[in-house]
């Protein structure tokens, strides 16, 4: 297997072992030396001290919040990112979302038997690049390895703890009726950049993904002093999960307007070959933000100035409707209820 | 399919779904089903908070410690234990081994297409009781599915995050020449009874799996005052590892006395059989701990008195040698090295 020279960048020596052994996973010499000149390495401009069990770091007294997402993502990269960029933004969107300001993550990996190693290090390279990006240290891991056919290349987890810095109260239960639905950007398309590669789809150009981190823009508006009811990452499901689970929290009946929805035309097409709601598709890199009409305009410029809010916009509000219900009017007025899907549209696309 | 009475016990209409399905893990109204009405009740007596992505808890300005491990051990089920109760056993232990109090854990599945509904009931319930034991919260998860043949049944993750309430640095930079080494019971039992059940080795009765919260009895170490210099779970690698790793940072000889070492005779027998050394085999409720030498008394005392430290004991000591080496004393007196294994022992025994 000739070396590449990305495989050279790795301190691990790749042309050794070209591929993930059980014995990677075991808890000896061979795991060690996968840790130590692969993934400590990787996350980390200074070699990491020593491993320990746990990771400790100092806090504020206060509000914390805590977090996990499992990656299982199909293929491992995809137009836009792969699986180690997704599992760093998932997570910190996910403290983002609780209003908290993302500090420390885990990164754990369950690898299969025989796995290429440069792409393992192609994705632990991913994930500490996302992670400095995003200012967040992971500072806790774990490796494991199954046998051939147990699994399915690679699966990663990781949680992630932050500060809440703030004393507003941001969930379901605080939206009211005349709040402002707002979201960061077009949507569906991490979903559809995943679904156009694992399908063939052929298009001009490729779809790229939508994942990245938000919680820069949901943290200035915060600082801003802007009220938040509630703020949901429209992840599996998409902005329909989303909106249905926040209208059955809230009581509320939220109505949207569906020609406010920013689609783009390629996501749209993508979607109709495939026979998917677009408003069904998850994002990776995408919210909802539900604020009060009074402070939406102001909300707006502050997410319209981030670079990951350039497309944001209103799409709806909540009504003093009290039936838990998700109410689109499409472009001529008609009315219909957006009704939450039994299950998967889309598998494995985080 | 017969629904068995265990299975009536569960909220989620187990009949109705004997086996997961890809769609219960898609966002969608099934998976909201198979969290709001298993997983969550297994985890609290009173009904969760509406799900949100991240879980928020106050907690007190000073040092907190975080942790993950994932599991994939096979079978699912074993003498003492299961995957459920070993997940949270593993990362309560891991927290333990910072000198930190459990407070939160999460919990994140990946399950494979097809796994009996039941199963998944099973262990969850398990994962709920066992964390009631160890007086931690699984506040926080995640529930991805992946198809048939990409898997191995059920994957778990769980992370935790707990608080530090003294000031002892524990670590192996911290390990002095004339520390002690203890251990709170006897070694080798997790993974021999696991590879029991795998290998199907028959005894006169099952060997059981050591499986347990050691935080308790590490907590009552720290309160009352014992310096502990540094403590290490022997899970992966067992003894061996540790020894060996800890050794290496701090830069001493470590000498074992073997006769000292307690491995029960049905364990021994069954590594004998698989050619496997006992001391490297991993526990998954068992811990070394370095003390100094005049506190190792009163430690191995309030250990003893501990129900999972009533087989502790003194195995050896920390030399003045700046080898890095672990040392075995054999019954007949001779000394050998014991150096770190390669790679894996025994695959997926947590």
């Amino acid at each position: 297997m000739a070396t590449s020279e990305f495989s050279l960048s790795c301190p691990f020596p790749i042309r050794d072992y070209p591929h993930v052994l059980m014995a990677h996973g075991g808890g000896g010499r061979l795991m060690q030396q996968l840790i130590g000149e692969m993934i400590a390495p990787a996350f980390s401009d200074t070699p990491l001290a020593l491993q320990h069990d746990a990771s400790t770091f100092e806090v504020p007294a206060g509000r914390m919040a805590f977090t996990t997402d499992s990656f299982v993502v199909r293929p491992l990269f995809f137009p836009g990112g792969d699986i180690g960029s997704l599992a760093v933004h998932g997570t910190v969107n996910d403290l983002a979302m609780a209003g908290a300001r993302p500090l420390y993550l885990s990164a754990a990996f369950i690898i299969e038997e025989g796995l290429p190693m440069e792409t393992l290090w192609k994705v632990v390279s991913s994930m500490g690049q996302a992670a400095r990006v995003c200012g967040v240290r992971i500072i806790t891991g774990d490796t494991k390895v199954v046998d051939k056919g147990k699994g399915d290349g690679l699966f990663i987890n990781t949680a992630g703890v932050g500060v809440v810095e703030h004393a507003q109260a941001i969930s379901p239960a605080q939206v009211r009726p005349g709040d402002v639905v707002l979201v960061n950007g077009d949507l569906g398309r991490h979903g559809m950049a995943v679904m156009a590669v694992r399908e063939g789809l052929e298009f001009e150009s490729a779809i790229e993904s939508d994942s990245a981190p938000v919680a820069g823009v949901v943290r200035q508006l915060l600082e801003a002093g802007i009220t938040v009811h509630c703020l949901r990452d429209l992840t599996r499901g998409g902005l329909t999960s989303v909106l249905n689970e926040i209208a059955g929290a809230s009581g509320y009946a939220i109505a949207i307007e569906e020609t406010l929805v920013p689609v783009r035309e390629d996501v749209r097409a993508a979607c109709e070959i495939l026979g998917l709601d677009p408003l069904g598709v998850a994002c990776e890199g995408r919210f909802a933000a539900f604020v009060p009409e009074s402070e939406s305009e102001r909300a707006l410029q502050i997410m319209g100035a981030h670079p990951v809010g350039v497309g944001s916009c209103r799409i709806g509000k909540v009504t003093d409707q009290r039936t838990s219900r998700v109410l689109l009017k499409s472009s001529i007025g008609a009315q219909r209820i957006l009704d939450l899907p039994s299950g998967e549209q889309l598998p494995r696309i985080c």
